[in-house]
């Protein structure tokens, strides 16, 4: 709902959410329809949907604001809205947490952030018609906004799913930080038992070349037929719509701004290729299966944990503001092997790491080359890291290392405990130890 | 030189350079050939070579010093000796700047951060016989610990070398942070009228799977019979000894830890592939060609720049970190499509992003997704940023950004012409605007 003061002035026009309007802001006219407030949108701004497909929030202060000739019914389901289930379908829940899929639906409802239903989603996408969809709408939001209380919220209501008779669990997600979110979800669900698989969309559907539809088939199809139990991403696997992959949750990353095959595997192989006729071929026969086991939710995390991307000329006191501020564990993402600068005293971080280190704060290296592992005996440079107390990571990914730092601290208080856990495989992240030099 | 309390120890034990020891220190016993103090190495280590051929510090407090029988000869050349040229042949130039690359003459000479001069280079690739080399000392440091500083000498040296008769410069140079010194040199040698060939190697001599010899001759051959009159970087173009790649400097990553192939091509063709026979493939059509043009060195630097890599739960306070030490500009890795925390308040950076605009300093941003190109106005969360002030830097790494906002912060303190200057390609680092969406 906007604000007492825009819902007046909407009133005193007599302009409904679904007229067309002409919106005059800051010099700029946009022509469109009016849509709902963004669920965590700026509340001083107006939503207008544009004819390009874009919908822009425009700032309501000082704007002038026009009805014009028009108007379209934006619907609004319920979140929870259950579609009859079929007997002898599998079922398969659907958790909407928001980003570009979500504006998927934008093209039967109109509206951009708003929640998507299970019967919108079968009648988009008919081939979902073999299963019994169970849709819940979780957040509308874009996934540059997500933290940790957002994660925490996923795991349970994902937990909530696991715990019914669906085959599996899909949650829609933003692209922009969605491996985190699978790296998260990852170390919060223990015992895992059925699939849990994320997918998102670089395009909205309004585009010709939108890829929501087809990895929300290959998503379900995956969750419902597959037998791996882990929290998986699955996107396009290709610039093409041929087929998608399904990315181990702990080792992914988004690797292009904008193409449909944005996210890649690294430093392992995909789980499995997953085609539009629902053909899964499996490629990675290192995974965890489907079981009867009893899934178990241990969502803590240790918040007042830090990430350092660390670049030549970088001010090494950025170490002594997250100190002074208490920050319980550092993530470096160092050089190469993971090194940080070293021989040159003033710009050293040798002294920060052993400083973090007495005090009992995990220092863990990455390496910002991403493809690759960390090594701590390579250079004599890298052997200074390591003696002053810092924790090399092998082949764990930047994103994945910071927020099993945030889960591994919020179990353990012990220096070494927690250094030890960082080294210990939870949930895929961490490879045992291949050469360095392949 | 070692220090004088070191170099008296080691006289009271009549322990030579070069001589086998034994050294006991915290614990550990190693053997091995001692060898002279590294260039920035810890003042207080002693430097031995393992029987295995890496070289390690250990420290020399309270070390149990031993000598033990054998003895290897150190070989040190002049940093500047000049091989006698043959007529006809024709000249390259190659700084050493250190790096794995530089322990290729390990091999011949033991040292780890020794020079290595034109004869050891000519002796171990003999293919190199066909040209004149004129090799030049100029540090013997590894890459992560090299800053703006380092770059303005290599500039120097490099500006030095193209006022000879030389056909190019080879510029060898530790793997971590070379792509941050060819972005620097792109933009600090104007009017580059011959090819400047930066390459390096994953693997020292000491490994039979080393690339050193095999950048070295195509990274000469390159610099001496191509038409590219650019700062490139020259390294391995597969995982096998078949070909090079010459990048260009402001469009290149290093992308694997450790692999060979380790550095690639970013929103961009490599320039070219080269062989080991000294033939040259062009990929790329778009580049500046050699020519009679008088080379100009710029070579002002504005140090106080800062990059930040934005995650989920990052604290927002960073920003006021960097502004509170009167840092001049700030590049901003968001995530996607340039996106950073923008809807909840408390977390957003929106209105650091303003604050730092509206106090001259600007804010870059480019995306840690590293393929692709930022983009303003593809959603509402891009649009606040860009009306917050920042500046959204296309198709340009972040390096790349952050190096150049260097460049730029030294020719203009005015914010609108910082800005201007940050999206006019000077070398190569912005292609034209292309959708956004292929």
């Amino acid at each position: 709902m906007y604000s007492k003061k825009i819902q007046e002035k909407l009133k005193e026009l007599g302009i409904e959410i679904g007229d067309r309007v002409r919106v005059k802001s800051r010099g700029e006219v946009c022509e469109g329809i009016l849509m709902p407030k963004q669920e965590l949108g700026d509340p001083n701004a107006i939503v207008v949907k544009l004819s390009n497909g874009y919908a822009i929030g425009l700032n309501f202060e000082g704007a002038g604001l026009e009805k014009l000739e028009g108007h379209r019914k934006i619907g609004f389901k319920s979140s929870d809205e259950k579609l009859k289930h079929v007997a002898g379908k599998p079922t398969v829940s659907i958790i909407s947490t928001g980003g570009t899929v979500a504006s998927r639906v934008d093209y039967t409802t109109g509206g951009v952030n708003a929640s998507y239903s299970a019967s919108d989603l079968v009648k988009a996408v008919p081939e979902l018609g073999e299963f019994n969809i169970d849709s819940k709408f979780l957040f509308g939001m874009m996934s540059e906004d997500m933290r940790a209380e957002h994660w925490k919220e996923m795991a349970k209501a994902v937990f909530k799913e696991l715990k019914t008779d669906a085959r599996g669990v899909v949650v829609t997600h933003g692209t922009d930080t969605m491996h985190f979110s699978t790296a998260a979800l990852s170390f919060m669900l223990k015992d895992l038992n059925k699939p849990v698989v994320f997918t998102g969309s670089q395009r909205s559907s309004d585009r010709g070349s939108s890829d929501s539809f087809m990895n929300m088939l290959c998503a379900v199809n995956f969750a419902s037929k597959s037998d791996v139990a882990e929290v998986s991403l699955l996107m396009h696997g290709s610039s093409s719509d041929d087929f998608c992959y399904a990315h181990r949750g702990t080792k992914v990353r988004k690797l292009h701004t904008s193409k449909r095959d944005a996210f890649k595997s690294v430093n392992d192989e995909p789980l499995a290729k997953i085609f539009p006729n629902g053909k899964i071929e499996m490629i990675n026969s290192n995974y965890r299966k489907r079981s009867e086991r009893e899934v178990s939710l241990d969502d803590k995390l240790e918040e007042k944990v830090a990430l350092i991307k660390t670049y030549p000329g970088m001010d090494p006191e950025i170490f002594d503001f997250y100190l002074g501020k208490k920050f319980k564990g550092i993530v470096i993402e160092g050089t190469g092997l993971g090194h940080v600068p070293t021989a040159i005293e003033k710009y050293s971080l040798i002294p920060r790491i052993k400083e973090a280190t007495k005090a009992g704060i995990p220092v863990c290296i990455t390496s910002q080359c991403i493809f690759g592992r960390v090594h701590e005996f390579v250079y004599a440079n890298l052997r200074k890291e390591y003696e002053a107390g810092a924790v090399f990571c092998g082949d764990m990914l930047s994103e994945v290392a910071y927020v099993k730092l945030m889960h591994v601290l919020a179990h353990s208080k012990d220096l070494e405990e927690a250094k030890k856990l960082m080294l210990t495989n939870i949930a895929g992240e961490l490879n045992e130890r291949t050469p360095v030099f392949e």
